[in-house]
């Protein structure tokens, strides 16, 4: 089971199939085959071969599309670099992956200019840029990409190598400490593609078929666009590369390409929203999977709204990503129902090689009766054996031979699984846990607040406390009384605790998210701590 | 990738989903996985254990289905034995298999009577049967199915087993000398699974997906029934098995639980078909693959024209079987054009990780320009790596590396292949080669022939000449001058080759087929020469 097979199944069902980038590139799946044997040969122009790292920074091109073929299917290894990263992570990053080469798009350049007196020398570069001219840059540019692949001649023989050989890997920067290195090899990310394409294939709403056409709009680096580029090109459909993510060309891309399958993290998705309400665009004929963060029902139902069909996934740059797929069962109704909604914000069910477990801290089952919460626990073939040079984070991932996603969840009799918050981020107070991310999903449901956050915070007496921090709406008129009113409606319904309501409540202009835009919960936290520390030191 | 997987993602996406079979039998996957795991406790309870080889002879039933899974999944090996064989042919298999049980439908207790003296000792028996009371045996019964199920306590813990391991083996009864066993493992029927879903799976015509309704309507011990039990199974969708074919019986299953996806030989579709005008219905929603043999375009036609979606498959019980599939690629039209039949009777397109050659006797590959033949030669993951305890065999099938299918194909520029005639029934004739398969298709569009077979006889000068057997349909008033007119009409019009009008044209009753539904040319070619001796030696 090697990647160079799932290119060949698209190039034998559809040799004429388009591959599109932007406005500037359009070429056939022949082509893109050709394109990938040049690529291979002509990094190993430049002196690369098997076992050395190729790291890519690059928005979603169709460059970044070869690179996902060209580099694993010669024997190399994949490094997709995490361009939100910091100066120093992405130096980190670059040096403890041991890159041997960087492809790098022009507009990253800078970044690598910052840090480049402290990247380990040897590392060669190759530049991406769709200008004729190339950018004025200090750095020793081995070869353009365009020029390399011109004139080097496509590799057709791709090696017959062990399926277990190491195909891509990158960072995940979650929680504490340094980045963590997870990495996939030809036979993980194989079957990763085939599960997901079984899971994903067939008639009705949320499926990814045969005659649909791709559009990424997550990062490539992140997790592979989770695993969907393999899937596309398995099948042979049409593909649309983006490029960097802008909302309208976005929006002009759907429209003139009849884009119909997307994915994309909830901030993008209300970006594309609010772009196609300022052009009067409606996104009927799109489905759009939903992950790296939890799809609020408010969210949801303004997509559905405006025509597309949503759904959520779930997953983890350690699993691949794909876990879960929230697919709806029934036919849409026209007018979509709340339980309709909330149906497609589940994380939903395990895709075909997926075990879940919701577990207790000693590894005990706990019922699949929808209200008993637990980590969820996974194995499948797929998922990443280690972190890189890191025993004893790996030791932790894979605690009793299940790969621990330090998520709390619960699973419904039918098998379908729902997230409740994050191991670290739901709250313990007064003998219960309260899960910050309903609480987050009733405040996003109150017409006049635009984000909001609640994490929890320290409190002698009960242990924790949760607090709401919100974004208003522009205009909105909203105190903490008024927050706190609203969501003691909801206790008072029985739809949560009463230790639910937010014990404090804060207004800002904006929220901290990370690299990969979740909202960073850990700096809100210490923000918190830090601020409340001179003033009520020991009471909070 | 173990078998175990398959079963789980299924029970996972629909644990109330329906088994049914004929008129007696109906529970969910729930029970199924259940009865599984009981079969497999139970069999452990008689002394089975892992590396044991377990036979069945059986119609399409329920405990077919579950013997699918339990024999595996607890690490034995299930051997379909082929119920048409020969009595001699079905005492090698046994004996050859080194089976520690024999599963045995009680309709076959004769024929296992028959032999039971040459069976090599210590071979247990379980007898299946419909019946509340057993049927009389002078045969040593060690249990009962039910009764052996009823007194289990279901195996809920399967081992882990390596993918490797061998799942399955089978007999293949080709062309000549005794029967060859192939033999498959977890891996490689996984691998097939994956891969025929992705393969049928999405909207249109000629596809498998979640909401279908499977009837296999191919023997389960014929190539695992192609492979998609196991495919239904892990979609998690209804399940219908018919038992022993009966027309009736197969098309008031059809109609009463609204089955829409199955797979046949072209013999049995053509019995359903006539069963269907008799009966004044039609099977409309019906979507069949058809495998084994040729599927000639008169019976698409006629089955089109009824309600069946139909179309060609092509593989063979070395190869999994699943090679190709010819799929339509467009819409249907009201009334199928002539075109829209051919194509959905060629071959067909490689399904993923199949990667096939069309190539001369020095392996060189001949181009794909739709008429240049040449032997269909494959690779893929799930393919037989060799007949077990036949190493010449063995190494004549892999020759090159390559799996040889005996089958001349061509293929055309977009990858679809068309199969010519086999390696040993295409007729080389005048120097050149005439197809004996299309020979065949042109004498079936005649209207007053019923079958019709096309073999090589010797010739000295051309070194082989085209003679037909031709089974002519009630009250036909036909000759051999009006055959041989009725076909050089299509050569003269270019169709064919002036070479293939037949040199003889004999009539029959009906013609001789083996124990898996193919025209056994073979024997025609044997009994011609046979009857030719004395009369006419030297001079046929």
């Amino acid at each position: 089971m090697l990647i160079k097979q799932l290119l060949e199944a698209g190039l034998t069902r559809n040799p004429s199939q388009e591959v599109v980038y932007g406005d500037a590139v359009r070429f056939d799946y022949a082509e893109l085959s050709r394109r990938i044997g040049r690529l291979a040969a002509g990094l190993a122009s430049l002196g690369a071969g098997p076992g050395n790292t190729i790291a890519v920074m690059d928005w979603d091109t169709h460059r970044y599309l070869e690179c996902f073929f060209a580099v694993p299917m010669a024997g190399m290894v994949l490094h997709t670099v995490n361009v939100r990263l910091s100066a120093e992570q992405l130096l980190y990053t670059i040096n403890h992956a041991q890159d041997d080469f960087i492809l790098v798009n022009a507009e990253f350049l800078p970044m690598l200019e910052e840090i480049w007196d402290r990247v380990v020398p040897g590392k060669q570069l190759v530049l991406m840029t769709d200008e004729a001219q190339p950018p004025a840059t200090r750095l020793p540019i081995a070869a353009e990409y365009e020029a390399l692949l011109a004139r080097s001649n496509a590799v057709t023989k791709w090696p017959d190598l062990d399926e277990s050989t190491r195909a891509t890997t990158f960072y995940t920067t979650g929680t504490t400490g340094l980045p963590k290195a997870v990495h996939f090899s030809h036979r993980q990310l194989v079957l990763h593609t085939l599960a997901s394409r079984s899971a994903l294939a067939g008639p009705g709403a949320g499926r990814f078929n045969h005659d649909d056409v791709y559009m990424p709009v997550t990062p490539m680096f992140h997790v592979h666009a989770w695993g969907l580029p393999y899937v596309a090109t398995m099948m042979g459909v049409k593909q649309v590369y983006p490029g960097r993510y802008i909302a309208d060309r976005l929006l002009t891309l759907f429209e003139r390409e009849k884009v119909t399958f997307s994915h994309c993290v909830p901030t993008i998705l209300q970006m594309m929203l609010d772009a196609a309400a300022a052009r009067g665009q409606r996104l009927d004929g799109w489905t759009v999977v939903i992950g790296g963060a939890a799809l609020a029902q408010s969210l949801a139902k303004a997509a559905m709204t405006i025509g597309i069909d949503v759904f959520a996934g779930y997953g983890m740059s350690e699993t691949g990503p794909i876990l879960t797929l929230a697919q709806p069962r029934s036919a849409r109704s026209e007018v979509p129902t709340d339980q309709e909604i909330e149906a497609r914000c589940h994380a939903g069910w395990a895709i075909p090689f997926v075990q879940l477990r919701i577990v207790d801290e000693a590894m005990n089952d706990l019922p699949p009766d929808g209200r008993s919460p637990g980590e969820l626990v996974a194995r499948s073939p797929w998922l990443t054996q280690s972190y890189i040079g890191d025993e004893q984070a790996s030791q932790a991932l894979w605690g009793g031979g299940w790969l621990h996603t330090g998520d709390i969840a619960v699973m419904h009799a039918d098998g379908c699984v729902r997230i409740v918050d994050r191991l670290k981020d739901v709250i313990k107070t007064g003998g219960e846990w309260v899960s910050s991310l309903q609480l987050e999903d009733i405040l996003l449901k109150h017409p006049q607040i635009q984000e909001a956050a609640v994490i929890g915070i320290p409190d002698p007496r009960w242990s924790e406390r949760p607090a709401a921090v919100i974004v208003p709406k522009p205009g909105a008129a909203l105190d903490a009384d008024a927050v706190r009113a609203y969501v003691k409606q909801f206790a008072d319904a029985g739809a949560i605790s009463k230790f639910a309501i937010p014990q404090e409540v804060m207004f800002a202009d904006s929220l901290p998210k990370t690299s990969v835009g979740k909202l960073d919960k850990k700096l809100m936290r210490s923000r918190h701590a830090q601020r409340s520390q001179p003033q009520t030191s020991g009471t909070v």
